[in-house]
């Protein structure tokens, strides 16, 4: 899954920059740096910034959802596929904490290309490399074409 | 369930307004609006704003299931629990779209409380009534005491 | 959902029989019996046996999977579609113990029926009503036409 | 997590012999063959036999979430934990088929142990070396001391 595909080529042309402008409104709000990009692989840094904490002072599980559900949507979209996938479940399970101004780095990969389904995997490490969530997703191809 | 302890009469006297300035920074910046409280039940309704919504211009996937983590949370702490309960994992299917300025009304509820872990689910309807997803979740005790 | 279509018509032919030579060969072995059949629903009971217990003499948890991945099939074939749908993902929580001899009520339903993918839940109950399991699963439409 | 303990020494034992008269009887239904252990990690081998299949022909989804089941729960109890630990939840995802004959590789690894929460994948190949399925699972300490 190596090949230089225009999305792959588009995405790494931002790595490096905090994603301020994004296609996606969500993706802008979340103000992640994209780290490396494959077709199917996307990995992006995001900083917990205090509105995405809870009430114990720690990141919020569902913001940790979120960070996922957008790199998997990511390295979906990394694949150049013809049509539009769209989410048809998401699995997180938390394993740790991070708190306010950690960066988080999140990886998504694709684990099956099927014609119909697309199931990806995707971890979070914090910035001493340890483990703080894991998710699984399947999307499902739509009839809106891309390309 | 329906006893008002503490944390249900404190979630009561918020009914009906913008939650924007509550003890989850997350919470407050969802801005939902509590509608109902019971011990071991939510539900609160969130407004899809901008930057809630992804490239295709529906609610972003990572966003709903980050509604359905604030509710769960809201809900598991109805039940004024001695410990405080976090989360192992989030489940969240997604069954159809919604578009910026819809309103969603999600509502978890407590299906198992058990000493060790609360078994929760959580169902997001928009405002005709159309099932937009599902969330189940398992929290497990803390040593934190709360009370 | 409760028109009486074809296979809604077969199944209750079956109400009250134990499946001992239906067309699933693991069905055939778990020798269930259906309880009640609807258009997206289907209720079957199971007599925990002991080759389905785990080293601590109660109910192994793939064996609820496994009842509950059955009964949300028979679901979804109930709904008489024109193609068949294949699982994508089950989700299981386990929320109390059974043991050997007891009888586990099986209901699947589904959620949203959409033309690609049909979401369905299933709630496990044992013979005092006390909730045993909860899943959940995704099916994707195939290619193989049913009729 | 190489050490072995009483338990990856025992389990070690049994490489390459089929388990017909094991603790588990659903594992002694399944009749698995131990290829590989570690403390935190067990590859176990299955044939897909007739009752194991659904109305298609092919490996029964709720079998791979039981075959799945079992080897998490080796994997979980190579760690020699003090306390039994019993499933939170299961989550599988169906990636490609199986048919009657093929032996299946299943393989599960914990990926954080807790105090309270251990968490594992597992994963499923065919001979071919083409993922069937992908697992995870949470389990939780008991009181039931083990040693």
């Amino acid at each position: 899954m190596s090949d230089e595909n225009p999305v792959v080529k588009l995405l790494r042309g931002q790595i490096g920059q905090v994603i301020d402008n994004g296609f996606s409104p969500a993706g802008t709000w979340l103000a992640g740096t994209i780290k490396a990009v494959e077709s199917g692989s996307c990995t992006v840094d995001f900083t917990v910034r205090h509105e995405m904490t809870n009430p114990v002072g720690t990141i919020h599980g569902g913001m940790i959802g979120l960070m996922c559900d957008e790199v998997i949507g990511m390295a979906a979209y990394s694949l150049y596929n013809e049509y539009h996938f769209t989410s048809v479940n998401l699995v997180v399970d938390f394993l740790s904490k991070a708190v306010k101004d950690e960066v988080l780095s999140v990886k998504a990969t694709v684990i099956r290309k099927g014609r119909t389904i697309i199931n990806l995997e995707c971890i979070v490490h914090n910035a001493e490399g340890k483990l703080v969530a894991r998710a699984q997703q399947n999307m499902v191809r739509t009839s809106l074409k891309l390309r």
